[in-house]
């Protein structure tokens, strides 16, 4: 049975309900409300929560009361946490009373630490982040953890967030002045001396955050790919350096048309890239890679996972069988997603055995990704089912994976039942080699599939032997095999192209 | 709790097992297995099935039975029917008798007449088709099926089919010659003499089988809009006229790389076009409507509808309360979309009584299926699930309603939140007036969507009065509406591109 948790997140911004539905097997975000709250509006002159901004949260609060309980979700399953605004300002406790009496939300503000923690569970569940920093940057605060072992070792906030910087160094409706940014680079720099480990860590950043996520886009849009989402997307210092060059050049209004950049974002989008800058400046980082979670997912994997820290076994491997699972077709309901699965890596570990070729383990998961996500299309339709499938493993991505990974995955699932296989859009993310590796794992998947076709692990194995540079297939069946050893036969062009060599069944 | 039919159609020239799966409020084709057993090679010159292709088709049923036992589908819930050539082999007793008892399989072997009735029952409800023909080409026979008032008057079959009349008069390698298309004109021509009836039908025409599917998808090439099956396209008598001289002028060996043309199908379009072509001739047809239903989904219908004849009672609003119940967003399970329907059809219906608009039937109709798919795409992400719904309301296809209008459904789906409404990339599939419409429905629409925010039916309608030319907006609400007031407010531009005029909440 599946359960409904909400997280209200009451940012310094804006105030986001997010919905997660979560079974035995599977979790995903299934609904999700926001407001442009404002609610820090004045909040840095005065240090107190404006009268308008609170009404308009209060409403809001109200709003998400009804929406949950007109979905369905107990009062005790709904997590309210406050951040940076709420946390700071003077009068938030006579706010959060009278809000929370007129919504029965019961709000937790977080303290910066708890904040930082937050960012933190995301990240290590949603990467593959075990040595490095995690830095979440909101418009109000910025966190930074130092992750050891996938553990945190130091966890810290400051009041760095986009809004509050764009406002206090970049005010004004013209480029940004190098006077200004050169303050602002200061400013941050300064504030990191309190974290001295900033310098010592290991090579990986992973960022959290909007201002992330829109950089990233940006960023993207040089590439020619089709869209996937940032997930996974590295931004390289080069990168970074160059958009915000080109965003300091322009005054806000132009930032706000600036391709991947949001308009609501124009006016703080060149602050928070600052700070991030500045960030890996101070922390000798290379690139920052992004990932979609954030607090939200923090304090939703809190609740799902347990345990301390509550952390997914393998990120890589919970979202393969994750997004499956949302299609039914995880090797627990669909024996047969589990035997094309099993038949496609022991073609591929005998090939490797009879040193066809050499068995790299990241192509092999790639390989096991692919066959437990072929089917996930026929969800939407028969016909083309994979390329539906394609669609939506690309569309729900896969935390963990490279974007690259993630196109691999969706080529060999594209091509799990006929047509040539290439990297079609996907080619300017390949590295050297991809090519091939996408022929080894569609030719060891299509043969899987054929194997497969009756559905009824009627060919319970097939065995490789190698003579005179050409691979027997020997299959070990359970009855009449005539027409999977008729269907595998016509992939002999197929695996000649991944393997250089000829088929026999 | 969904149950699951199996069809196994044994034709002239292929195999195919189709599954179904049923439940209380939706039905869709969840699965299949196909093999090119080509039963009839041969049977033109002997008039009996040959050793190999016995062979074949005995390996396949048994393939088709073990599939249907390892999907958990009793041997009760398979219908399995036989056509054209083991109909009209003289052998073919023998052979069912030997395969039936290998595969358990239970055969039905199909009068012309009863291919000809399931060919019927695919038309009417998968299209409007009400008063006209229904052609049903295959590759032994030809069906056609003179329909009144949404019964069958007359049905008839012929030995026209693509692979039978191909043989016969277009036989070699090269381009048809003028002579050979004259010959077999002049065939079909006689032999539709049997069917007085068909210059005196009403003037719809629909075609059923690959041979009319493959010619719709060549003839969509020249149209640049995104692929989305053939459903509901109309060639025109002029395309096809167009198309047939540029396949005679080709060898067969050319026509399977006509784009849209399958390459397995080279040898036998040509054939099966001169045959629709003649038809429409005779029949003064001015085009003929595709539909991807046919004999297999003819079979389904019976068993799943009942009646005499089994018809959905309408089936455009059939198919739009299908795919929302697919995924959980029909009226019964989904009181948002309930809710979201009757907003936007009550603002429809006041603004057209108010004389602000012209309060069209169809496009009322149209807005209708937006707003009940408006949410199906939350199931691949709740990210961008606006362009996820249209991706899955544009690849199922909602049968009975032209290509335009599914367009128009999908750019109100992907409206529906954000953006200013376009036609994009459907723009060549539009009238005039469409981008109009579009505005109107995205208006009310998103309106309903945005009263409808916090899920609840906190505001149960919404009230039009105009005054000076300004709509005013009243809510009748059940509580503090401030909210959906504000979120509605926001829509003045799109409402003034709707309506050309001002609105106020």
């Amino acid at each position: 049975m599946a359960e409904q948790i909400a997280v209200a997140d009451l940012g310094s911004n804006s105030f986001r309900l997010v919905v997660f539905t979560a079974a035995d097997d599977w979790w995903k975000r299934t609904d999700e409300i926001y407001e442009a709250v404002r609610i820090g509006e004045g909040l840095a002159a005065t240090g107190e929560l404006g009268e308008a901004g609170m009404a308009r949260a209060q409403a809001t609060m109200e709003v998400f009361a009804h929406f949950c309980s007109a979905s369905g979700i107990e009062p005790d399953a709904v997590l309210a946490v406050a951040t940076s605004a709420i946390r700071d300002a003077s009068n938030s406790a006579q706010f959060l009373e009278r809000a929370q009496a007129a919504s029965g939300l019961r709000v937790r503000v977080l303290s910066g630490e708890e904040e930082a923690r937050y960012g933190f569970l995301a990240a290590v569940n949603s990467t593959t982040l075990s040595d490095g920093v995690m830095l979440d940057i909101g418009g109000g605060s910025m966190q930074l953890v130092h992750v050891v072992g996938r553990h945190s070792r130091e966890l810290d906030s400051w009041r760095l967030g986009a809004v509050r910087m764009s406002e206090r160094f970049l005010p004004g409706d013209g480029p940004a002045k190098p006077k200004q940014v050169r303050e602002l680079v200061g400013y941050v720099t300064a504030k990191l001396e309190r974290a001295p480990w900033l310098g010592r860590c290991g090579p990986r950043l992973v960022g959290i955050g909007g201002t992330i996520r829109n950089l990233a886009a940006a960023a993207q849009r040089d590439l020619e790919v089709p869209e996937a989402g940032v997930q996974g997307y590295v931004i390289t210092r080069d990168e970074l350096d160059r958009l915000v060059d080109e965003l300091a050049s322009r005054a806000p209004a132009e930032r706000a048309k600036f391709p991947g950049i949001k308009p609501s974002r124009g006016d703080i989008i060149l602050g928070g890239a600052i700070v991030v800058q500045t960030v890996m400046e101070v922390g000798g980082f290379e690139g920052i890679e992004v990932t979609e979670a954030g607090l939200r997912e923090g304090v939703f994997f809190e609740h799902h996972l347990g345990g301390d820290p509550p952390l997914f076994e393998d990120v890589r491997h919970a979202s393969v069988v994750n997004l499956a699972a949302q299609y039914g077709m995880d090797p627990e309901h669909s024996p047969h997603t589990a035997h094309v699965a099993r038949l496609a890596l022991g073609l591929f570990d005998e090939l490797a055995a009879a040193a066809v070729h050499e068995g790299d383990a990241v192509e092999r998961e790639l390989l096991w990704a692919a066959a437990l996500l072929h089917d996930i299309g026929m969800t939407v339709d028969y016909d083309d089912h994979h390329k539906h499938s394609r669609y939506l493993v690309l569309n729900a991505g896969l935390p963990g994976f490279e974007q690259r990974e993630l196109a691999l995955i969706g080529q060999a699932v594209r091509y799990h039942r006929k047509g040539t296989p290439s990297l079609g859009p996907f080619a300017p993310l390949a590295v050297k080699g991809d090519e091939e590796r996408l022929n080894r794992m569609s030719a060891c998947l299509r043969l899987a599939e054929d194997l497969e076709r009756s559905r009824d692990q009627l060919v319970r194995a097939a065995h490789v032997a190698v003579e005179d540079g050409t691979v027997h297939l020997d299959l070990d069946s359970d009855g009449d095999d005539r027409v999977p050893r008729w269907a595998a036969g016509r992939e002999t062009e197929l695996f000649a192209r991944a393997f250089d060599r000829q088929l026999t069944v």
